[in-house]
């Protein structure tokens, strides 16, 4: 896990006093961070940007994040990526620490970070591009076709992905136009997709967050510590360079609100296989309660075995992945009502034998697939943390 | 001002133990409201919605607000119209409260407003189709043509405004599904706009916001109270029904960030004519210092005679309003890194004698204008508030 706050305010400061700064080259990130970090005890969370793992993954999801994928420009390889990696290492360290970017025209909208977070991917085609195609992780490659998909090219695929998250919505755009324009000479935009949950102070603390179909999201998650990180963290048996790091899957699900509305509050439940209202499976009462699959009434099972839950919960100790979905409510096309769904993340030390399992499952048949249509899918691979010093990635090029 | 949310819960719980919420009918509002404000007070914070003028306009602004135009259905004439009003008032009233709205399918999502608000708007063209032309208050017309515009029929004109904002962005999503849903058979969507100010917690309150382009923003507003409120409510002498409405005026103006960015922090402060870390005008050393324009060095005025708060500062006392910005930044077309700028909101008793003057100085001739594009433009009569019992914009009707 990142040090926490405090220690790295400690650490900063300490490498101030005895002249250690200098390392940090030009950028001054050590000081700039203990600046930040002083203000931030009054006004500003931050996130520890240094760590053995990015941070973004197992950070509680913050109420904003722009997901966008890149496209290294034609013609660039191993030179334009790392220069890139090292303006995002240098700028994600600064902007998370609530200071303004190198150059970075609107300082005063770097103030407040409110847990800003930064997390770099790269796409199977990254690899090939950078020349190192025989150091990508097995599992990163584009996912099979599954009979639901409904993929349009516009929300599929790319060599880069960019995280950004924070509470607060102001502090996100900000920081992705800084880390966007700073790099247009070496990569395009290929998407971006902007989802959120409920803002900071709204919800109890920990609360499971709810979707737009009404939906507790995310109830079966590893919990913090040494679960979710078991669950997460590639351990480099197949990679060395990747130790550290994990796997992401960004799946694009519209609802089909229209029609999930005509359901009545039984069908939902039963589409499910939990209660709407409390989250609880429908063989218990608590949200948290584990799902009997057993349990029949009449000789009929309780939880209908197509239901989204029956299809969806771990078989094996190995099918297990964290969730991190956002909501998405765009504006919609001209004579409907409703442009939303659901921007469905997941991390897993491997997609082979962790996600697709249920993914396959979900696909084949799942009750709620009626009223949910992907329309997007992307994979990429997440090095590891970075120390202060090395730059986002750099073991994929030593 | 609308009540206090404890005088509205004392008002609700002496209906309910006199037994005259009877008169409230079906809907059940009033009890609905205490068990919200119950609630609330633990949770959730609600502004109400019943009161001599609609909530939302002198509102501290939520982090999330969203902007929706829309026309009536072809053929669809007053008795439509009622019925969408009649709709939107009784949903408003219970989910501001934190109820859910009659047949409402995720009532889950309705249970935190975090200040959700409801504001409803009639455009020009609107008392025609009512067949009551010879009731709209006169200077809600359709802008004159100024030169700086560039204006896009998708975000132009409209019979219908809705306004809603809340501090938690689900929560917005939501309450919008549900007023444009239960009306989709009377009216169709025109144009969405969605914006965005620092959430909550983020920043000191009060503080006024920053634009995407760094400045901040609002900073000449009429302060709370009397001041405010002198500003922004008709008082009847026009037009009798509208006697506590206001009038709306809403610019969707563009920012040329790219451009923007090239500009050293000196051109932009004399662009501007305040200095973009503290706000201050370029003659004083705080946000709120009078700006002096007589003031020169050289013989050259400090504040250039074209930059921006020279030619939109208020020259007689009439010229002022209520400006209620959000920011929106949206996915950028191919090939470009940003999408962004402000919904530019402002809202006044009269239109032609407040706001007029103003904006046709800006026309004229502002420095800003180097940097920013009017693409749409609308304007909308806010009826007065509504009372328990009466529905929007009754009065118009009566």
């Amino acid at each position: 896990m990142p040090d926490s706050p405090s220690a790295r305010l400690s650490l900063s400061r300490r490498r101030l006093l005895t002249g250690s700064a200098a390392v940090l080259g030009a950028a001054g990130i050590g000081a700039a961070a203990a600046t930040a970090a002083t203000r931030s005890e009054a006004t500003a969370p931050t996130v520890p940007f240094f760590g053995p793992h990015q941070a973004g993954i197992t950070t509680p999801p913050q109420a904003h994040a722009h997901y966008i994928a890149l496209d290294l420009r034609p013609g660039a390889g191993a030179d334009e990526a790392v220069a890139l990696l090292k303006l995002w290492t240098t700028d994600g360290a600064r902007l998370t620490a609530g200071t303004s970017a190198l150059a970075d025209t609107e300082p005063e909208l770097a103030q407040a970070p409110a847990r800003l977070t930064m997390t770099v991917g790269f796409g199977p085609t990254f690899f090939d591009r950078v020349g190192q195609s025989g150091r990508r992780p097995p599992s990163v490659r584009q996912l099979p076709h599954f009979q639901i998909d409904r993929l349009e090219e516009r929300w599929t695929g790319g060599d880069l992905l960019l995280r950004v998250a924070s509470d607060d919505p102001v502090t996100a755009a900000h920081a992705v136009r800084v880390l966007l324009k700073n790099v247009r000479t070496l990569a395009t935009i290929r998407w971006t997709q902007r989802g959120f949950r409920n803002a900071v102070g709204t919800h109890a603390p920990g609360q499971t967050m709810r979707n737009l179909m009404g939906n507790l999201d995310g109830t079966v998650n590893p919990t913090p510590g040494a679960d979710v990180d078991g669950v997460v963290w590639a351990d480099g048996s197949g990679q060395q360079w990747f130790a550290g790091g994990t796997t992401m899957v960004v799946r694009r699900i519209a609802m089909l609100l229209d029609t999930w509305d005509e359901l009545d509050p039984d069908a939902r439940d039963l589409t499910m296989g939990r209660r709407q209202d409390s989250g609880a499976p429908l063989t218990g009462t608590l949200e948290h309660d584990v799902p009997d699959f057993t349990r029949t009434r009449d000789g009929i099972p309780i939880i209908p075995a197509n239901s989204h839950i029956a299809r969806a919960h771990a078989r094996t100790p190995a099918e297990r992945f964290l969730r991190q979905a956002y909501n998405y409510d765009d504006p919609p096309p001209a004579g409907t009502t409703t442009n939303a769904g659901l921007i469905f993340v997941t991390y897993q030390r491997d997609i082979d034998t962790q996600f697709l399992p249920v993914q396959r499952r979900l696909a084949q048949a799942d009750a709620l697939n009626t009223w949910t249509r992907p329309i997007g899918s992307a994979v990429f691979a997440i090095p590891p943390g970075v120390h202060d010093g090395q730059f986002l990635g750099q073991g994929l090029f030593e």
